[in-house]
């Protein structure tokens, strides 16, 4: 048994924010309709890198989903979303603001034909407010909402987060109020709309940025790979690669000294306490700087650990998909794609003992399960399907 | 109404990840009992920046909440926790896996008390795997999750993302898990257990680097701010900060020479299409380098936004709190605590119709709803409290 596999959502989203949230939702059993434009569908089927003629950026952010293709501008396939619209539990899109109600199919109109839809909407800059109509992309949003400017080497440029976590924190902020939104229904049967914009999240990630400049009026700049307060507690460079080490107190600072054998750092005043580890930081980083290019990565980590001392690699991609750990996880996953064969990709970041989630489809087709749908779902047949497919509906 | 308003969440969070979880189900309504240790209680309640005596970065998490001394160490203690945990719908924790049942309140444990509780943990590596009992930090899954190692600039070092997405991805992830599990409770009365790492959470966000990695075989380094295949997509030095321009086709790329009075770059064959822009890159940016520093920042938005052409500016933390949608969307907020007076923060980034949430309490001082959460829930005298008190089991 799956935990939401009654829930069937109504998926128009394109690209990554969206497609990202009702991954989630499928993951962990919801029937997940991916509702597809016929001129070629969500446009990130397009996006590289591919595996012969499928992208793999598409198949990894929608296995677990069933596609069908409609075509929202013509009468048949409005009505076709209307019906469905009646048996569903959400709907979820990612359109700029107004898109769905110039299609005449805000959530204003759905709420008449179903008043216990849950209508999710991720955009840019959210349904309210001047900029809400305005084009946003991930890197836009990255920028305004101020991670950026706390991104980076010290006194260096500001810097974007390599993954998209304008979108995919707007994914998952869009999932957190669909689920809210989930239980009250389940409790009163009232469906709403829930409006997250991905600039929003990120002013919510930002955390203690925005108090530390209102408690201190300075401006928060990049503040490189070392923590504000803790030192040392950042990465340095092995003989083959970074490792990470978190020295939290006076000891673990003696057992770390004790380790690279320069017992006599323990006292020496510029580093003997935390606070003056943290006022001399760039000295002690130059010591460091040449202590750890003797060893390896592994070797660092073998002695780091044996001694307690917090610490880690700094994990290349390559690196990441063979973690001891993250495969004990089963954090990297395989499907089974029906043109491109065996594609690998992240596995599900929530372990539930009761109603586990499970990667168990590929990712669709363009329409693969077209007819399939509109036979299951709303009892038509064979020629209907086929006489919608001629009137440009499907 | 709100829409998590009747459930009780005993949070035995510190820090970050369990505290920034809580705060969303206590944002939409949900009765969070911080359960805290009555020496100092979370450890964040002793970090800066400090407003008066009180603790800037604590105040951020954990408004809404009310707050619970508790010595879970005294058989007392220990005993009030088994009673609450009877007649609560949610257990949430951050403790390294193995603590709570060092304790003898291990989920195993509690679902003996309470079948239906949900019990969602969030840990470094997660509760199960070789690293499991490792202790983690921040940086720490940053670098072994792959994130650092594909965020920096071009050729530059790997770079730690300036806001703690290591904490905060866990935090999003866990709610998720947590409302996933209390839709399948709805359903059939069953609880159960949700276990999230925060290293899981890391790969789950690299999103297609993996992809690219096994398709290509070339492990991703730091990006840089440009997009990979989208050119002028990136962020430029204006007069008085940076504006990111996303010049996402040809018919953008001509209306942008024009805006910027160089028409001949129109049909330069080094720019004239978006591969040939992308190939040329370097070239673009020395010219484009010298063009952006003419104007400031409000004056380079207001004729890009003239010609529709996506652009945003690259705010640092002084704007984006003064910025007019982020205002609009109520994402700076205030809240009036006890002690320090008027605190702002970030808002609720999840906009619901009919059941928003609503940041109405400051964070509460240590202990401050001891008494009146014993009373309320369990019945308990003022005389029994006092009791307790004297036994150090509050």
């Amino acid at each position: 048994m799956k935990a939401l596999q009654e829930l069937v959502v109504l998926d128009l989203t394109r690209v990554l924010a969206g497609p990202y949230a009702s991954m989630m939702l499928a993951d962990f059993g919801a029937n997940v309709i991916k509702i597809e434009t016929p001129d070629g569908g969500d446009d990130s089927r397009a996006f590289g890198p591919f595996a012969g003629t499928e992208s793999v950026y598409f198949m990894s952010l929608n296995r677990n989903k069933r596609s069908m293709t409609l075509n929202l501008k013509t009468a048949e396939g409005k009505q076709i979303f209307i019906d469905m619209v009646k048996k569903a539990d959400v709907v979820l899109e990612n359109y700029r603001p107004g898109t769905m109600e110039k299609l005449g199919l805000g959530y204003d109109t759905l709420k008449e034909i179903n008043p216990s839809i849950i209508y999710a909407a991720c955009s840019g800059f959210g349904h309210t407010g001047p900029y809400s109509k305005k084009p946003a992309y991930d890197v836009i949003v990255q920028g305004m909402g101020g991670v950026m400017s706390i991104t980076g080497q010290e006194n260096g440029e500001p810097t974007r987060v390599g993954a998209s976590i304008g979108d995919i924190t707007a994914g998952l902020f869009a999932v957190i109020g669909l689920l809210t939104a989930l239980h009250h229904r389940n409790q009163t049967g009232e469906g709403q709309k829930v409006d997250v914009a991905m600039l929003d999240c990120q002013v919510a990630i930002l955390e203690n940025a925005i108090a530390r400049y209102l408690a201190s009026g300075k401006v928060p700049t990049p503040l490189g790979n070392r923590h504000p307060s803790i030192t040392p507690f950042e990465p340095f460079k092995a003989k083959d690669g970074y490792v990470i080490i978190a020295v939290g107190n006076d000891k673990l600072w003696e057992k770390f000294c004790n380790l690279i054998g320069r017992q006599e750092l323990i006292n020496d005043e510029r580093f003997a306490t935390n606070p003056a580890r943290t006022e001399n930081q760039r000295q002690l980083k130059a010591i460091l700087d040449d202590v750890f290019p003797d060893k390896t990565v592994d070797e660092w980590l073998a002695a780091l650990d044996g001694q307690g001392i917090p610490s880690g690699p700094l994990n290349t991609v390559d690196r990441v998909i063979n973690d001891p750990q993250i495969k004990a996880r089963d954090m990297i996953v395989e499907t089974v794609h029906s043109v491109a064969g065996p594609v690998k990709m992240a596995g599900i970041p929530i372990k539930m003992s009761a109603t586990p989630g499970a990667v168990e489809n590929a990712a669709p087709l363009l329409g693969e399960h077209t007819e399939e749908i509109l036979k299951e779902m709303l009892g038509l047949t064979s020629e209907q399907v086929a006489e919608l497919r001629g009137k440009k509906a499907l």
